[in-house]
C-alpha cells in the first residue's frame, strides 16, 4: 500500500515534520511518502495563498497517479484543492482538516480549534460547515502565530494549551482539534496538559486513508469527481497540466 | 490492540458474519472479538426492538471495561446505545451508521442509504442529521427484507442492487452505504454491479476503531460522556449495573 | 378519559410529586393515573440511566394498553424511550419536554432551559433541535444540583431563579423552561420572581396529552410508529416482552 | 374562561363553521367566542389580503383586552398578524397553522399540508420553517379549490383526500395537516378516509389555547411582545388604533 | 426610470431625509419619487406598527401602479408588506433591510447590525434568516433611541459606532449595516470612524432597485407573486382596495 | 468608474461575448473592460480547470489594483478565486453565480439554475448553499452542453429553455438563474418564451458592481480579506506573485 502525504506549502522542514508524524501511525506493509511540490508559497495563510499552493499541490498528486499511489492526504488545514485532487486520484484523498473534524466527532460531542493566525478562522467555519453537522464545531480560536513561527517559537505549546483551555470552558467543547499541520509535535503534550482527546489533523488523515484503502473504496468516479474533460491550456501552467 | 464488535441482537449466525466481516480489515497485532449479548430481541427492526436490545449491549461494554478492551464497534445499522456505552467506555465507541456515512463523505459528495424495513429509514434520516451536513445523505431506500431474511433469501443481491441503482440516479449520489449489518457480505458483489463506492458499516466501523486507538484516542471524559454517576437500581436489570 | 403519567425513574417520592401536578390541571372527565416502573435506576443524570429507564417504562405503556389508556405523558426532560413508547401506544404520548418546548414556543419568541446536572445539557440541546427550529431553545443552564437532591436542598429555588434571570439576560430570552419533572413545584414561585412564562413540562405535557385525545388523534399508526413487529426474545428481558 | 376566536375575514358563514368547529372541542367552563372583524376581505388568498385582514383582526384583539378575553386563537391558516396581536394580548394567541402543525409533530414523524389555492404554498412553507425543524413538513399539496368555495362544491372532500393520499405516498408523511379554516368540517370524514392523523387547526389551536391558559401562561411580556408604545397616528385607521 | 420610494411611516421629515438619500445614489435619467403614506403610524418600533403601516404603504404602491413606476423601494428596515407589494407591482420592490444585508454579502464575510429599539431585534434576526444563509448575520444591537429621536439626538452618532465597534469585535464582523431608514444620514460619518464597510439600507435599496429594471426584470409574476385574486371588501380600508 | 470584468478561461471569444453583455447595462461614466487572462484551461469544466484557472484571474486583479480599477466582476458561474480575489481587490468583487442568485432572490421566492454539464451541478449547489438561504435554490439542471460548444450549437435555446420550463414546473420555482457566462446572449430569448424573469449573471454582477461602488464601499479589509500576509514563493508562479 502506498500512501504520499502532500505538504501543499514548500517548506521542506514542514514537510519532514508531516512526514515524521505520518510515519509514526503508519501501519505494517504500507509505505508512506511525503513530498513537497514544486511551485508555490513558503506557507499558507490567506485565500490567496491557498490559491496558489493548489497548481503544484495537483501537479504532486498527477504525479502520485502516474507511480499507482493508492490514496494521498492534504496537508494543510485549509483543506486546499481537495475537490481537484479528488478529480486527479483513483484512490482516497483525505484533508486535514476534515479529517480531525470527522475524528473528533467520533470521540466527543463538540470540539473547538485552535488554530494560527486569526485571518484563517473563516476558512476553518467553512470547512465545519462543509464536513459536520451545526454544532459539532463550537469555536476556532486564533494564537496569532505564524505557521512558520511554530517550528522556533518556544511559546506555542503554552500558547495553545491556554487558547485550548479557554475553548473547552467557554463553548463546552469535549475534544480539541488542531488546527495547523505544523502543530501535530504539540499534540501529544498538548493531550498530557488538557485531559481531553487533542486530534492532530496529519496523523488523523493518514489513518483515514489507510482505513479506506483497506476497505477498498476510493474516491467515487460517478459524477462529479469523475477524471476532468481533456481541455487545452493557455500559459506557465500548461506543462503541468495532466495530458489531455 | 484489543477490539470488541457487539452485535446488539442476539442472533448468533449474524454474530458469526459480523466478526468474520471485522476479521477481514482487522490489521496485525489486533485482537478482534465479536459478541453476542445474554439478552435481547432476534433482530432490531423498531425503536421498541433497539431500546430492548440497549442493556444487553451496556452489559457488554462494562464486561469489556473488566477485560480492558480499547476499543468497541456497535453493529446494528440503528447505532443504538452508543452515548451510553461512551459513557462506559474508555476508549472509543464507534456505530456502523456513523461509521459508514463517515467513510461515505471522504470519497464522494452525496450517499444513499439501502437498508432493510421501510419503518426504520426515519431512524437512518436521524443518524444522517446527527452525523452529517444536510444534504449529505441523499435518500434512504428499504428493500423490504427482514433482518433475518437477509441470510437466506437469495433475492437479496438483486434487490439490493437495483434499489441501489434508482438511488443513484434519483438522488444524483456517488456512494452506497449499505443499511444493516447482515448486508455486510453482499459489500463486494455490490460493488462490482454497481461501479461506486459501496460502504458496509461493520468494516469501516472496524477500522475507525482501529485508527482511533492508534491515534492514542478514547472517548471524552469531560463532560457528557464521563462516566454515569452511581445509582441505586430497582429490578430485572440490577444485577447487570455497574457497581455503584 | 385514561391519562396515565409514566414516572420513569422508580423513586416514589417523585411520581407523588408529578402525580399532584398532573391532577393539578386535569379536567372535568379525566382519569389520570401517575405509574412508577418496576424496574429501572432512581434517578435519570445519564445516557446510560435513560437506557436503562426505557425497559420498565415501556412495560408500563405496554400495561396501559391492555388497560384501554388513551394517552401517556414521559414525565422525565431526556424524554426518554418517546418513539419505542409511541410505537406501543394507540393514544398520543407526549415527553415532557417536548411539552415544555411547543408551549414555550407559543407564548414567547424564545426560551432557555434550567435543569439540573449540567452533564445532561447535551439531551437538552438534541432534544431541542428535534423540537423546534433553529434559534428557539436559545441557551441550557445547569444549577449542578442531582434530581433526588431537588425536593430536599432549600437553596433550589433561589439557585433555580437566579439562573433563569441570567439566562433571560444573556440569551434574550422570555420564557424559561423547567428541565426537570423534579421541578414542577418551583413553577409557580419561579414564575412569581421572573415576571416571564416559566413551564413545567409535566402540567404542559398532561395538557397537551388531554388536547390530543380530545382532537380525536392517536399516535399515527401509518410507517415509522406501527406496532412493532413480533420478535423472538433472550434473557433477563423476555417476560417483559409484549406477546409476539 | 372566555376563549375568542377571531376568524380574519369577513364571511360570517365562515365565522360561524369555525365557531361550531371550535365549541365541539371546548371545555365545561369555557366561554367560547367567535368574531368577525367590521373591516378586510371576503377571504385570503394572498399576502395582500392577509395585509388587509391584518387591522381588522388586530381591532378584534384590541377590544378583546377591553373586554378580557383570556386568550385568542387566530382562525386563517397563513396566521395572519400574529406577532401584532401578541403584542397587544396579555393572555395565549394561537394561530391555525401553528397550531395544527404543532400538534401534528406531537403524533408522527412528518406531516404534509393539503390547502387551498397554489399561490398559499409558499406561506404555508414559511410558516412550516417558523414553527418546525427542517424536515418535520413534508409536503404542502394544493387542491386549486377557492376559500369561499370549500362550502359549496360537492368535490372538495374527494379532492382533498384523493391529495392526502398522494401526499401520504410521495412524501413519507404519517399525519395530514388541513391548511384552511374552511376545512375543518372535512375533518372527520378525512380521517375515516385516510386512517390517520388528520389535524383541523381550529380545533387544535382552541384546545392549545384552553391548555396554555390552564397552565396559567399568557404571552411573555419581556421584550419583543411588550406592549407596543404608544404613537401617533395618521388617516383612516385612527379610530381602530388603541388609546396611546 | 420612474423609481418610487416609500417611506411606510407618516413623518413628512423622514421621507425628506430617505429622498434626499436616495437621490444622492440616483443614476442620469432616473426620476426618483419620496412619498409618504396617507394613512399609518407616525414611526414603526413594533409588530403593531408594522401591521397599521402596511395598508397606507400598499395604496402607495398600488398608485404607483397606475402611474407606471418601474420600480419600489420599502424604506423601512423591517421591509413590511414587501410580499403583499410584490403582489402589487410589475416591477421590482426593494426593502432596506433586504438590500443592506445583500450589499453586506457582498463585501464581507459576516455583518452585524445596529438599530434602533431593543424590542425590534427580533425583527431584525427574522429578515436575516430570510434573506441569507447562517452565519451571515452575525449580531443584531440595538441603541435603544426611539426612531423619530434619531434626528434630534446629538448623541446618536456616538452611540452607533460604539455599537457598531462592540459589534465588529464580538461578533468578528467585518460589516456593519445601519438598521433604520433614520439613520441614512450617519453612515458617511459612521464609516469615517469604522474603516470597515458601513451600509446604508436606503442607498443600497435605491441602487439595487435600479439595476435590476436595467437588466430589465420585474417581479415574478408565475406564482405567489401574481396579482392577488379580486376580492369583495368590508369597511374602512374598502375605499384603498384595488378595483377588482 | 472603472470595472474589469475577468473572464477566467483564457477563451477570447467568451470574452468578448461576456464584455458586449457587460458593456449594454454599464451606465454613463463608467469605464468597462474585459480582460482575459494570460494563462489557464480554454473552459472551465471541473473543480480542476477552476483551480488552475485562478491563477491567471489573480494576476488579473492584481494587475487591476496597479491600474486603480474600482470593482470587478469574475465572470465564470462557479465563481473561481473569490474570496482570493477579495483578498486582492481594495474594491468589491463579485461572482456572476453571487450576482445572480442575489437578484433572483429580490424579485421570486424561489429560483433554478439551469448550467452546462452535469457535473458542475455540485458547485452550483455549494454556491447557492453559501450565497443564500436555504430553499432559495430549488433544482440545478444540466443541458449536457459543454461550455465552448453553446456559441455553435444552434440547439442550445430550445435546450436551455425547455429545461427551464421543466424546472419551472418540477421545483415551483418562480425564476430561472442562467448557469455559465457564455449563456449570457441566451437571456432575451429565454425571457421572452418564459414569461419569468431569467437572470444571467454577466450583467447582474456588473450592475452590482456598479452599484457598489456607488455607493461607495469595497471589500471590507477588516479581518479575513485583509490583504495577504507577504510570502516567500518557489517556482514557475513566483514572477505572477504580488511584490512583498
Amino acid at each position: 500500500m502506498l500512501v504520499r502525504v502532500v505538504n501543499p506549502n514548500t517548506t521542506e522542514s514542514m514537510t519532514a515534520l508531516i512526514e515524521a508524524t505520518a510515519r509514526a501511525v503508519t501501519g505494517p506493509g504500507v509505505t508512506l511518502e511525503a513530498v513537497t511540490p514544486a511551485m508555490g508559497p513558503a506557507s499558507i495563510e490567506s485565500h490567496y495563498d491557498e490559491a496558489l499552493a493548489v497548481p503544484g499541490l495537483l501537479a504532486a498528486v498527477a504525479e502520485g497517479e502516474r507511480d499507482f499511489v493508492d490514496g494521498y492526504v492534504v496537508a494543510c488545514f485549509g483543506d486546499p484543492g481537495l475537490d481537484a485532487a479528488r478529480e486527479l486520484a483513483r484512490g482516497p484523498v483525505v484533508g486535514i482538516a476534515e479529517a480531525a473534524m470527522h475524528a473528533a466527532m467520533l470521540v466527543g460531542r463538540g470540539f473547538s480549534v485552535v488554530t494560527t493566525l486569526d485571518r484563517t478562522r473563516g476558512r476553518a467555519w467553512d470547512l465545519a460547515a462543509r464536513y459536520a453537522p451545526a454544532g459539532a464545531c463550537r469555536g476556532v480560536y486564533a494564537c496569532d502565530i505564524p505557521v512558520l513561527a511554530l517550528e522556533s517559537d518556544p511559546t506555542v505549546i503554552e500558547r495553545v494549551v491556554a487558547l485550548a483551555r479557554l475553548a473547552l470552558e467557554k463553548d463546552g467543547s469535549d475534544v480539541i482539534v488542531l488546527g495547523c499541520a505544523g502543530m501535530a509535535d504539540l499534540c501529544a503534550a498538548a493531550t498530557a496538559e488538557l485531559g481531553v482527546p487533542v486530534i492532530d489533523g496529519v496523523a488523523a488523515a493518514t489513518l483515514l486513508v489507510q482505513a479506506l484503502i483497506t476497505l477498498g473504496v476510493g474516491t467515487s468516479k460517478r459524477g462529479e469527481y469523475a477524471e476532468p474533460p481533456a481541455k487545452s491550456y493557455t500559459g506557465l501552467l500548461t506543462p503541468f497540466h495532466r495530458p489531455a
